[in-house]
């Protein structure tokens, strides 16, 4: 098959991980006979350096007609003083606008070998295998009015939805789930907000199209802490914006780094797929950072925009294997006498691994 | 010394914890010597049954008379079809903006004798004690405009800050830590939200004005993972309202059990005292409610409000003693051999241990 993949590597170490994982899909095209191109684009404070502003419309246009794109990272410390629609992040929330993807998928898994790298006790992460489904164009993030008025000296940001934009993402979240354990459990703060009162009777009115699949709601404050109690309770969970934020990065913690999350956003004209973490700044050109989150990023693009599903599963098991045979990046590393590998290095280890299975 | 506390019970377990609480309020008032006066007043879903309104004038009334709020719980599923004004959870909104109260403490303190009761490793939880600051009267809670609009199939919420709110809760914060670790964490989403950059912005001018306490920025999502791996290096967390509710109840996994926490809000006309646990309907008058986050509570009302800051740390020790003496409510109880206690007896052993120290 011929696929199309934009890669904007942006800044700090996205250009190191998103190498390995651009490595991991020339492989699987290979062995597989399909035909993938790539093309490379700025964004972020690179895009800033080089052309003024964190999202080209160059690397749009390039992104749109791609049929999936592959980002590293976004963020630098170098811009902290710009106004927020002029920093890199602005370029990250523009090219997700545009590109339309409003299902944001962020796997959290135990991975058995990382147990001794969580904070939680292996008997509590053990099994855990949960999959959000944030909602990523709409909320505090895009809604209007919004200003920071320094002759007040006051602030606000609006929380806004409508019934379509809750009715689409929940479709996602229950098809998902269809696929796996039949049931979603949905976070909100409907004693609070108004818009927390139409996400949950929205999602209860589309729960009826799925009568398989078990839904159950859950304030956004407990969640937090029956999260992390006992994370093997949950399996699909549906959240607005923020609250998906702020979540998926809590559940790193099961995973033991959150150098291993992958993300895919599905719904939109072209599907875009990141890692979960950071630009990571402190650590970047060193060598230091973690591919396997964009690697297993990859692993999304194959299965999302590809349809290569035994090739996603593949490079799990590769990232099992070479995780199971003690190889770890600095993220990953604890007291216990584990090889401590590079970028490039557990890079090449999957790529050894795949080539094996 | 003399003291008019207002006892507002509230729902589900309110009545039971509250008695506790105020049991050991009474045993701390004979023992010194003080005269403390007691009265009962309805909110919450037990405020509707009888007046029809979650928050009765003649309740406001009382609460403004007095020298401290003792809350218990609010909150019951009877309600859930009525629109957000009506509901319960309206009369705890309503009490918290009318006491004008808007720094709300939420202490989160690994007990060393509840370590298995934590989803975290020992070796993580061990030493943790942090303080949040929550901002208690602004945001996304009382923002206005907010509307679910049936007709559009819309809704929407605004989160709302002013220098002026920001600056006052900021100080709260920055008193504490000098009493504390001379460290300040403000967590923010300062990379998205205009509300955000105007709080950083003011808490870093805020912090001039504390030159001796170390003051540290964090986004949201990344604190709500931090918060589980390296919780020790935490000490005041200061936040707007919705983040602290939600890292407030995730830290709560730090000591155990959400039965466990208690909360104060100081900063307005009347000091207002409330456990962070909710109602439990679930559980409510069976004996199983765990009283200690209610009688820490009545600590901090000790320390706050009549500034007797040792009875307020012989509670604090007698709740330690009878943990370490094995004592536990069912929230509490793990596999081991440990002494399983109703609300009452452990109410009875607290009380004991105070009367020995
Ligand atoms: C960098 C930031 C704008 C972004 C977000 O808040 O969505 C990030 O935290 C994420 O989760 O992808
Ligand atoms: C019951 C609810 C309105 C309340 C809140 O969100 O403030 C509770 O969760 C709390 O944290 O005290």
């Amino acid at each position: 098959m011929k696929l199309k993949v934009l890669v904007v590597a942006g800044d700090g170490i996205g250009p190191e991980v998103t190498a390995e994982a651009v490595r991991i899909l020339r492989t699987v095209a290979e062995l597989g006979g399909h035909d993938f191109e790539f093309r490379n684009a700025l964004i972020g404070g690179a895009a800033i350096k080089a052309h003024g502003t964190p999202l080209p419309e160059s690397t749009l246009e390039a992104a749109l007609e791609s049929d999936a794109v592959l980002l590293g990272a976004v963020g630098s410390n170098e811009f902290n003083a710009l106004p927020p629609d002029k920093r890199p992040e602005a370029g990250l929330l523009q090219i997700r606008q545009a590109l339309g993807g409003y299902g944001n998928l962020r796997p959290a898994f135990a991975w058995p070998s990382l147990a001794v790298n969580s904070p939680l006790k292996p008997e509590v992460t053990d099994g855990a295998d949960i999959i959000f489904v944030r909602e990523l164009l709409g909320g505090l993030y895009f809604g209007t009015p919004r200003e920071w008025n320094r002759e007040t000296n006051s602030a606000y940001n609006t929380m806004r939805y409508t019934r379509d934009e809750i009715v689409r993402v929940a479709r996602v979240a229950f098809e998902l789930a269809a696929s796996r354990r039949q049931k979603v459990t949905s976070v909100d703060k409907a004693n609070v907000l108004e818009t927390s009162q139409l996400w949950r009777a929205t999602v209860t009115e589309v729960a009826k199209e799925y009568p398989g699949i078990a839904l159950d709601h859950q304030y956004v404050d407990s969640f937090a802490m029956h999260l992390m109690n006992i994370p093997r309770n949950f399996d699909v969970v549906l959240t607005e914006n923020l609250f998906g934020d702020i979540l998926s990065d809590e559940a790193a913690v099961i995973t033991g780094s959150l150098g291993m999350l992958p993300s895919a956003t599905v719904g939109g004209k072209v599907n875009l797929y990141e890692p979960v973490h950071g630009s990571a700044p402190d650590i970047a050109g060193k060598g230091l950072a973690n591919p396997l989150g964009a690697i297993l990023t990859a692993a999304m693009l194959l299965r999302h925009s590809a349809k290569l599903e035994q090739d996603a599963l593949a490079i799990e098991t590769a990232v099992r294997k070479v995780l199971e045979a003690g190889y770890r990046t600095a993220d990953l590393v604890r007291g216990e006498s584990k090889q401590k590998l590079t970028t490039q290095e557990m890079g090449q280890k999957v790529f050894e691994a795949l080539n094996e299975i």
